[in-house]
């Protein structure tokens, strides 16, 4: 939760100038997201989202996550739609930031995902994978295998202070993923972190998709593998299989999983498991105590991590091997 | 910016329920203010803000703010009104704090208050100083002379590592101020803390008036003060006068200022300005980096002090002695 870039009244005014969604009557800074800056923007014509890019946003890739967020909703995928200005543009700038205007999207993140909302959002997964199929742009997954084996060594001869034995636990798994990472599946544009805080309710219905700014070229099924460990542990040690088979089913009803793809889950899962725990240990180790973001634990994906390399496979996901 | 205290979409529903506000449609966690934990709140029926009272505000001294609340806004002063539930109550509980529901209040804040500003200030202070004759609700400013030797001593070893000499100086200025702090002065309800950030403009009409929680019984004139430290500054060391004559006069136009009020104006400032210091001070002092608050710099307000004690009298002020 955070506001990096401080926008006053004065600055928004202008900034808005260029946009028809006319005056601005109330400006507030809003505590959700850790990579950007998010203000609630409301003027008489209605309510937004401004979002000011910080630095771990690479402004090179804004174009990529602005065009694939205008093509989902073509889709009618529930993502917000950047607000373009009367010149056409839509990515600007503010506060010496890349900046952009959203609609307020109506709709609640929950906190204990129920089989119901893992299979809404198992069908919203396959839609957008489905949607992104004839998208053009391109991004490389920076977090991918290659990623994950610098992150290990920058994070290598601190990990044990964090969990005993972590340095260990990283370097084997990748030693083991590298081995059995597949190859030939089905890839398009994923989402990448699509966890519940990224994805809102209104009831049981599914209303909106966001944050789409790890969005990436990798292997469909992996995006799956990150939702199976986002949704469905209760706790860092407790995996939901019910939970599973629900979002597994739900995905496969709207875009079939091959039977490579099935096989292949539950190396995705230890892949996604180790993706998170190398990221939140990184941030855990460099966090910066002046500011502003609590890191995340990264201890939850170490056992998360532990229950994907105990499992005998595709069943213990709820998937017919 | 903060927010303190988690509340999720579950337990925010169940809470609603005691409402006739219609169905939870979205909740954002707020970045604003720094005592209290404050959540936009969208549903069917409305927008609204949810505060979080945390452990800085005193759970007995609710009921006065709330009662101060309903009291201004009876009078025509745009304050925020505590909703009350189906059972008539304002004031409950959420995520073990006390907790209150108000409406959404559109306007801004402004950055760099302009004379016209200054004047809608003077006259909406003296508003709220002229409506709270007839409230009968009582709180003793913990933050008055006795209190500020307390902070003194509290913050005497270590104030000069924030700035040489700044322990003698608040000595210095407290047995200034001992001597001479006025009595017998119109006294009544102050909100005490009435900050550019506290006020809301739509244009250039003061739209709202907010964060109540330090309002007590005090002198009338001292609120006067506080917001001539606040206003009219242009960094810590120009006191604009143009602006204090602005808010001076807006406010004696509205309520007559006594020939004793005006011959105390620089004491009271001068006292306002060591209030924020100290308290400034002692959270700058006890700053625990873990937190998400930044402290306030507490040396702007030995600029402000140290002008307040330079001033020759109330025409440094704008005001006809």
């Amino acid at each position: 939760m955070a506001v990096y870039t401080d926008v006053g009244s004065d600055d928004l005014t202008g900034f808005l100038a260029a946009y028809d969604v006319g005056e601005l009557r109330a400006l507030k800074g809003i505590a959700e997201g850790v990579e950007n800056s998010n203000y609630l923007v409301t003027t008489t014509g209605g309510t937004f989202i401004l979002t000011l890019y910080e630095r771990r946003v690479a402004e090179g890739d804004l174009p990529f996550f602005l065009a694939l967020l205008r093509h989902l909703a073509g889709k009618g995928l529930p993502c917000p739609v950047p607000v373009v200005a009367r010149d056409g543009v839509a990515l600007r700038r503010l506060a010496d930031r890349p900046a952009c205007l959203f609609p307020f999207l109506e709709g609640l993140s929950v906190r204990r995902p129920q089989p119901l909302h893992c299979a809404a959002l198992g069908r919203a997964l396959a839609e957008l994978h489905l949607g992104t199929a004839d998208f053009s742009g391109r991004r490389p997954n920076a977090l991918s295998l290659a990623g994950w084996h610098m992150l290990a060594s920058e994070t290598a001869a601190r990990a044990d202070t964090v969990h005993p034995g972590l340095a260990h636990l990283i370097a084997d798994e990748l030693v083991q993923l590298s081995a059995r990472w597949p190859s030939g599946l089905p890839d398009g544009v994923i989402h990448a972190d699509l966890f519940p805080d990224n994805v809102f309710f209104i009831g049981e219905r599914l209303s909106g998709l966001i944050d789409f700014y790890f969005a990436c070229n990798d292997l469909l099924a992996y995006d799956l593998a990150i939702c199976l460990n986002a949704w469905c542990f209760e706790g860092p040690t407790t995996f939901n299989v019910t939970k599973a088979r629900a979002m597994t089913a739900a995905y496969d009803a709207v875009r079939k999983l091959s039977a490579p793809e099935i096989a292949a889950l539950p190396v995705l899962a230890r892949g996604a498991a180790l993706r998170f725990l190398l990221t939140r240990l990184t941030d855990w180790l460099n966090h910066d105590p002046e500011a502003f973001v609590r890191p995340k634990d990264p201890r939850e994906y170490i056992h998360k991590l532990q229950f994907h390399r105990g499992a005998a496979g595709p069943a213990d996901y709820g998937l017919a091997p």
